[in-house]
């Protein structure tokens, strides 16, 4: 006896990561219930984000403004870049305040199980960006798990002729961990810590 | 370094239950990475409930129409009245298909604590309805908790005068239920409420 207004709502709530069916149910009788402090607000804050928020087409992150607010940042070191799997683990790095360069996104990690290759992560943008840039120093802040370690090494070869100094962050990111998970200080100390790639 | 318009995102995301401030944040990257196939048709389905869903002026449930649906079917037997807290207890009624009558929501429950009386739950609007309908059936389907109880059995007291027949759910052992994973209250009731197994 729900209506289709009410199902639908329901059905793309659920859609969200960590929501389930039963915690989507909940989510849009608390909407419905708070129809004009929580509902209205939100329905706008969507339709504002998804008319303005692009992907920066330099570093890959969201902004609304192209380049994004970090790309353009001329108080940014242009020649320090920090590689990223995605946009939740920028948002980590930003969060620590302790890297004042800029970033790329890859967009997800090297996998010979889902197959994504080097050409689905942009990584050829990235070698020409570091080479245009003149970029002297190279952040590998993929996470510490199998994908994200071999992507670095990945990385760590495929930039090495660039004559950048190539590092990744210090063991003291936990095994298995993400960046999203931890907290500051972590990425702080293993940011501080970081050890250079080039043997 | 997050712009205005996803910060507001977050904090919005983050007032409904079960996201906290992290999940908020998952949430908002994953609607900006899927910005047509999940944050276009969510705002707008949103936006949709907001202007289209009302609150039932009979029982109190949420539909598009005025009066529910529920309270619109000539089918369902308007002499019983099932009285529960809020929509998400009616919708769980709804969902067992075991009851083919009406509901009251009463949208709490009594609460000292909370500063929460009868005239806040609507029970003098409930008790004009149980006489102008002339209902004969009336089950207390509120929760099993001290608060669900004591409710229950004010509008017990409440309720006596009309003539209708009053009952609550039972208490007892869930379905599926393991013993070993049940507290000592459900398992004291379950055995009071013991019924005969010979025919």
């Amino acid at each position: 006896m729900i209506g289709p207004e009410l199902e639908r709502l329901i059905q793309l709530l659920a859609r969200l990561p960590g929501l389930g069916p039963r915690s989507a149910r909940r989510a849009a009788l608390h909407l419905v219930d708070k129809r004009d402090t929580v509902m209205m607000p939100l329905a706008e804050a969507m339709a504002d984000a998804a008319a303005k928020v692009r992907t920066c087409p330099v570093c890959g992150n969201f902004d609304t403004v192209e380049p994004c607010a970090i790309c353009s940042d001329v108080k940014r070191d242009q020649t320090a870049i920090c590689v990223v799997e995605d946009v939740a683990s920028l948002w980590a790095m930003e969060r620590s305040g302790c890297f004042a360069g800029r970033y790329h996104v890859l967009g997800g990690l090297l996998s010979a199980l889902d197959g994504i290759g080097p050409e689905d992560l942009g990584i050829n943008r990235l070698v020409e960006r570091v080479r245009r840039d003149e970029v002297r120093e190279i952040i590998l802040a993929t996470p510490a798990t199998v994908e994200g370690q071999t992507t670095a090494h990945y990385l760590a070869d495929r930039l090495a002729t660039t004559g950048a100094t190539i590092s990744g962050l210090a063991h003291g990111v936990p095994i298995g961990g993400e960046l999203d998970y931890l907290d500051d200080g972590t990425i702080s100390a293993a940011l501080r810590a970081r050890s250079s790639f080039t043997k």
